[in-house]
């Protein structure tokens, strides 16, 4: 008789996005007349970029011409995309990684729940807390977590990391074992970001412990102050410990034109094997590519008047978190983030928990955030929404919970 | 210190086609002015359908404007595009499949390389030998495998049934534990189809001895025969023992455009848990959906055009295929295949192993093909050809061939 992977029925409930979608269609279904604002999931809301169109437009035509028909891809991704990934997001800061270090994939979703493939189930992953809940669902799955704990609602063999208002929502280093780090800036949830001296101390931390750090850095198009790293290899040493990965759904809109990439430099080695090597099988044997129009599409983004546009892109999120932000800030919300990210982490009114406030903005003012508490126990009392909304319904939303009385 | 997944430094050698591509890439660059015919993988050459195009460019013209623009998709994929599966794939062959059995995913190769993460790793998998590296592979990564023994060229833990000319390429039932067992119908590589009578028998195995079937219809489309089933679940008791994946490379050319889906019945159900919830998990977790574009590319497919465009495609290949066929027979070769199938097996000649016949090729006439013992062990002395190239370059590649003197 076969068996099923038990590790799947130890996870608590669904996916927390299933489960917002879920009160959502309910509330939506009972309640037809409502309009319904969506701050919620980090899906954006304007169009892709005319330069991105007319690429697409253009590897249309050629996928429909024998001559010019694009089959299987090259296992690491287009040259082309390659190329202008290598040039654009890290020779241009000053950072030297080569063509053969990056790899396309169809996403940073894909990739960080994939990545985990390639090492062993011993190692003990350690984790923001509050967290991108893909992180730690993926490592439960295959069975790296131990068990979920409901009364502390963690993991017994992972590593939390509080991030709170305490320590400004970067995490101290851990004291306990933590082979596999975590780590996302700009953040998600709770729109914080790293400066390179906090950065660099992690990298400095793997290296003396022997940790791997899976660097998520799909929100580094926010990043608007200077002294923030957008890179983690912009660190001393990163090309010996970490693995970054880059998505193209929050600087260019492709939430559902589906690009990424990662990075494994070959200089990440351990025990002689080269993780580069390893990332590479498992590319070329679970994967075949993503779509040549859809790389064609990503390419785009790196011309004069792609990038021209995609930062206009981002320059409307970000006064929709502007808005936001100050928006809450005067109706006497305590609020983080939004300046170097897209996501506003807001402290719950009165102490309410975050599922609480959730159900309280949705049946009351019907905007539809997320809560905290779904991103782990230390995101308990606060709760996220994002800048990905229109202006219009970023302003309206604003509108209706300053007139809230809670 | 973190630790690498051990199992993937027990695999043999890269994967089969990235050698392939290496030993034609040192070939071509050493010869630059000989003419390289490639019948070796199984990547399609002709142009995408009319229908797709125009299919495609409405989508990006969407994904251009705010008021069409799509973001995430839906987990399980579009509406539209399920609805049109169900219909066309199940409903009008007389099956029964519920759109939500149905996974959109990127493809086949993703999907049977994916799909064992929703199973112990305590389970014992069935093969045919030869086999699509994939279903071995994907599971020696995850450990599920044991050792890998040169000498056999078989894994330890892995349970090989023989596809040979004896049993016309359709394996008898495993004698030993097989909790997992992979059909391939039509075959990759052997180009073998199985009867309805013969795959009834697998599913009367599998609901006896408490297995699970992944059926791979990858090349449904090129059937011909009558009695040939297209899906598994033209079988009796199917939907309580079977996982079907599918693909829309070989139907319509998706290869460089990635498309795909697997359905997992809500009948199959192991200690109470359903498979087809725990599948539902993995995709919501660890992937976020083929592109909008190319979902309706698939759906493109399905409309009364459509279906006539990808019908001469297939008929195309199949032409190529008979061409293939009968000339490899002209010439003495035995041969086998090509009649439900888009590949055609060959007995090599003169009792050549199949690497000596793939270099004799490449070398004396540039033709690249795939060898047999690349597949397995009971592959050896025999050699793949597909017939997605031209039929111009088919019909040189023959004519190579026949002036051959080994």
């Amino acid at each position: 008789m076969y068996k099923i992977n038990d590790n799947y029925t130890k996870l608590p409930g669904s996916y927390l996005f299933s489960t917002i979608a879920k009160k959502v269609k309910a509330y939506s279904e009972a309640n037809p007349d409502k309009k319904l604002i969506r701050l919620g999931i980090g899906d954006v809301t304007l169009p892709l970029a005319p330069s991105v169109i007319s690429a697409m437009h253009s590897a249309v035509d050629e996928m429909g011409n024998a001559a010019t028909f694009h089959g299987y891809a090259p296992d690491l991704g287009y040259e082309f995309l390659r190329s202008a990934i290598e040039n654009n997001d890290y020779k241009a800061r000053g950072v030297d990684i080569a063509i053969d270090e990056i790899f396309v994939s169809d996403g940073a979703k894909s990739d960080s729940g994939n990545i985990g493939d390639i090492f062993s189930l011993d190692n003990r992953i350690a984790v923001c807390d509050p967290v991108y809940p893909v992180y730690v669902d993926t490592n439960a799955m295959s069975g790296r977590t131990g068990v979920y704990d409901k009364a502390t609602e963690k993991w017994t063999n992972v590593t939390y990391m509080p991030c709170t208002a305490e320590n400004n929502f970067v995490p101290e280093l851990p004291t306990e074992r933590a082979d596999i780090i975590y780590l996302c800036y700009p953040n998600n949830p709770t729109g914080a970001a790293a400066t390179k001296e906090q950065l660099q101390k992690w990298v400095d931390f793997a290296l003396k412990n022997g940790s791997v750090i899976i660097y998520d850095a799909a929100y580094e198009a926010y990043i608007r102050h200077e002294d923030i790293p957008h890179s983690i290899y912009e660190c001393d040493g990163a090309k010996k410990c970490a693995i970054e990965i880059r998505s193209f759904s929050k600087n260019a809109g492709f939430t559902g034109t589906r690009l990424g990439f990662t990075v494994v430099p070959k200089e990440l080695v351990c025990d002689g094997v080269s993780l580069n090597a390893l990332w590479a099988r498992r590319c070329g044997t679970k994967f075949n590519g993503a779509p040549y129009i859809i790389q064609r599409a990503g390419e785009a983004i790196y011309s004069e008047q792609g990038k021209k546009e995609t930062r206009q892109m981002v320059d409307f999120y970000m006064n929709n978190a502007k808005v936001i932000r100050e928006g809450l800030k005067d109706a006497g919300f305590t609020v983080y983030g939004g300046e170097n990210a897209p996501y506003i982490w807001l402290k719950t009114p009165n102490n309410m928990t975050s599922w609480d406030f959730f159900d309280y903005l949705l049946e009351n003012v019907n905007v539809v955030g997320t809560p905290g508490s779904g991103f782990g126990p230390s995101g308990e009392g606060y709760f996220r929404l994002t800048a990905f909304g229109t202006l219009e319904n970023s302003l309206e939303a604003l509108d209706r919970i300053k007139k809230m009385t809670i």
